[in-house]
């Protein structure tokens, strides 16, 4: 039942993507519209489009590193300057919701609506429909993989059952490719405090959290996974956790034997093995 | 009335096991079976026997380790093939529960019922019966031990007051091995993060997880004690998690004086011992 | 929309401010006032100004270093004294509430009441109006700008945007100088517990907090920022706590391109610059 | 109003001591009496008495180290050996209330009758009544000082303001020595998780907290202050933590100029400088 490791181009060892969640002030107002009147906490989120993400462009670019950006249509909207900056840098936009919803318990017919109301915000501001998606809180339904194909969508980042990309069967024979994700690979159990939304008032040091991903990245590179970091521009993107960042990206990035690569192009590869299908497998209520 | 420190085998001057709890999907469901809808946060909990008891059983079987992995009877049944992999590598399998379920309030004849389900499945899946116990969440229930010493159990391993393993004492003069734990050498506290069901956010990185579970072994090696980590392999089988392990295993085998051992042998050793029982001792209400 | 690095005087490259938010019992009055029966919680709050006060403001002393302290204006009616010290040594006194009010969700004549009446008070204790204003729990309502503007205050100190300070557009073409905080430079977060009001329980040691407001300062030096560090007495006025801020201390004035400053003096700094003002964007409900 | 630091005995520089809450199972049953029904935690609690007061009865007595030992009356009638075994090593027995109550909202005759039942259970197991107190929680009322006085109370350890001892003023002239203690020198804060009753689910390594630990003796030592450490046997009772424990007694006994002792030889040594009374000040409510 385990997820076999999958072939890498070019006699790749592993492959490595570092990931930005450009949440903003999405992840507090799809939670609470009211949070829309707390100005601080408003200019926290905005934090990231403003000011992080212009460092961390530059920053990739410096490193020639090609990244895959999740975008709430919302946010799109928002700063459709910031998109199109993403955009001309050379990276994927992907979908990430419209106001970062909460998935948990929405129905099918609620989730298609969000789904396209986010694919009409990207396709309109980056001017081309994005073929990646990742849960808003990683929380994805077990009708969302049919709506993402449904939609087009090569592929889904929200999955945590496998350290290796694979094709997850979608109902009706259909496929999806999963490119999986995990929550010590995430900044935001790491920096992330917003009072009143998010958070124990734990703050770590960049020290530590790029400790953890750098061991988390030599053991995947061991097994031959692809290791997939997640960052928000808003937490980040402040001086010295982007600094720290850029250490690791060095350090990967000094193995000759990594392809680093945006989740667009480690799809295609995966779509292209031709891997046989493999579902994830739902609890039936009626054994507990 | 405290706990005298037990003689080891082959003049060993303490007892080390590393035991795994395969919660699996059970943790959640047990609690609310509702988490069932969440297809990410069901994968999360599947990467337990699908990715990591996998690399964990290859792990044990390098150092040579025999160990015990507590099974929750639902997910024995949901990952038969898991679990008969783990008896082929020479490990035991031990009962937690059928559901995962919180055992704080049941009843005993909820508890007796909860057991029996365990054992039936147990059973069914492992092919024989189960000697040892370790209650879900830890969380054992005055009336436990009997119905524990009923069903033909020779150990539990719930209990916290001691450093050392011991005969405690059950109505009408029985007897039940107690292998005592702790929950500073568990890795639930340090890794686990689950979005509206456990954790804070904060996940630790190994490096911290490993010092202090190090410095744990050491201390009750020079007290002769029974040192018993508890990893989950949701967590603990993560690809830098399972390499720190596997230099704690290295670390603890490195001791010539260390008898490393499943819990299962631990038990039949201190039963061997002949050792008078001992009761843990209920608050009266009535002193209150 | 980003924010432009302001040019410092003396071609410093970059501007650092050690600002102290002087709450004392405020923080937990202005939360519950029934926290006034809890004569330990008392105590522990009114270490701040009894013993932490006294202790940095000789640090500081001995360091040359001007600051900023926002006072609640309670904490100023309840300790002269310790206002007048602050004067005495040339640290700037600065409005923050008058029991350091939660501001979420009060109206424009609500904070318009608080605001005055802090006033008020710290124009009595400390003989001269603030021109400084610091949201309690830095939370500022998208009406506390204006309000602010009309009171003849120079600078807010409350949001978190950008690494620069920049003038405010304030409705009716005026402005106000807004000097950038965040949550990673604060010591709430790593040393505050207070059973039943504030904390998950963590206590960091002063070496991680001082290891991330030096890692962030290093970074937000290379940007040409203003890096704004907040403590509390109550908290950093700690025996170790102050010990390893005056590390900090020392290490930031090592640095010979460094303008270490009073908030006002930043704030008269860069109104002199005369930059157009720019606006903090409220979310559009109706984009949801 | 701050507090001078008092001179020390024999021209010591600082006064030390290592205090112990003997909470055990009074913690949780004062907070809820149904946790009774919890063997696991009662266990938990009860590795105190049973494992960590021998251990650490053993660890002073190799240092020659006299402490104080602060039992609430419940756990001294429910463990009266535990209790008389630490008179024998020449130790403080002090009064932590009869149950661990949380003393929040308790009124005067409430608290008086927690108080003398606490005392005759004491000086019934511990065969003398003790001359010192530590409100449970560290939850001093405002009526606790005057009711301590008036039951012959040498001293108060539970107060926060300063970091020396000094005189505390008590209604109608009288006055009670006050020794402070802080949130940042108690292990539980670091160590202690019960699930459903205490802790976020974190637990630190040794290293940290002593880290912490050594950092503020260093600085209370420069202070000439009095450094006062809680432990809770069922917490640092533990293999690694009693040894981690022991380096940093051998580190403060390593410097000459430290006066290690018990709370109640520095509270006999305060009272007889013949200091003047100060007052802890209740916020006035009229002022907000």
């Amino acid at each position: 039942m385990t997820v076999a490791p999958v072939p890498w181009p070019n006699g790749a060892r592993c492959a490595a993507s570092f990931t930005f969640d450009v949440d903003a002030e999405s992840a507090l107002l799809g939670v609470d519209t009211s949070h829309a009147d707390r100005m601080s906490v408003i200019s926290h989120q905005a934090y990231g489009p403003l000011t992080g993400v212009p460092r961390l462009l530059k920053l990739l670019a410096e490193h020639g590193v090609t990244s895959t950006f999740f975008v709430p249509g919302y946010t799109a909207l928002r700063y459709p300057d910031v998109v199109r900056a993403i955009v001309d840098h050379g990276h994927e936009i992907a979908h990430h919701g419209y106001l970062h919803e909460p998935m948990r318990g929405k129905t099918e017919q609620e989730e298609a609506a969000i789904l396209d109301r986010g694919l009409d915000a990207l396709e309109s501001v980056a001017g081309s429909r994005p073929v990646g998606y990742r849960a808003p809180m990683w929380e994805l339904n077990w009708h969302s993989p049919k709506l993402l194909h449904d939609r087009g969508f090569l592929y889904d980042s929200s999955l945590m059952d496998t350290d290796h990309p694979y094709e997850l069967a979608v109902p009706d024979g259909e496929r999806l490719v999963e490119i999986p994700i995990q929550w010590a690979l995430d900044d935001w159990e790491q920096y992330c405090y917003v009072p009143e939304f998010s958070g124990s008032g734990l703050i770590e040091s960049p020290v530590k959290a790029i400790q953890m991903w750098k061991l988390e990245f030599d053991a995947m590179r061991a097994e031959g996974a692809s290791w997939v970091l997640t960052n928000h521009p808003f937490l980040s993107g402040r001086p010295s956790r982007a600094r720290a960042l850029d250490g690791l990206i060095e350090y990967v990035r000094s193995h000759d034997d990594v392809w680093v690569a945006s989740l667009r192009e480690i799809a295609s590869h995966v779509r292209s093995l031709g891997l046989a299908p493999r579902s994830v497998v739902r609890p039936d209520p009626a054994d507990f």
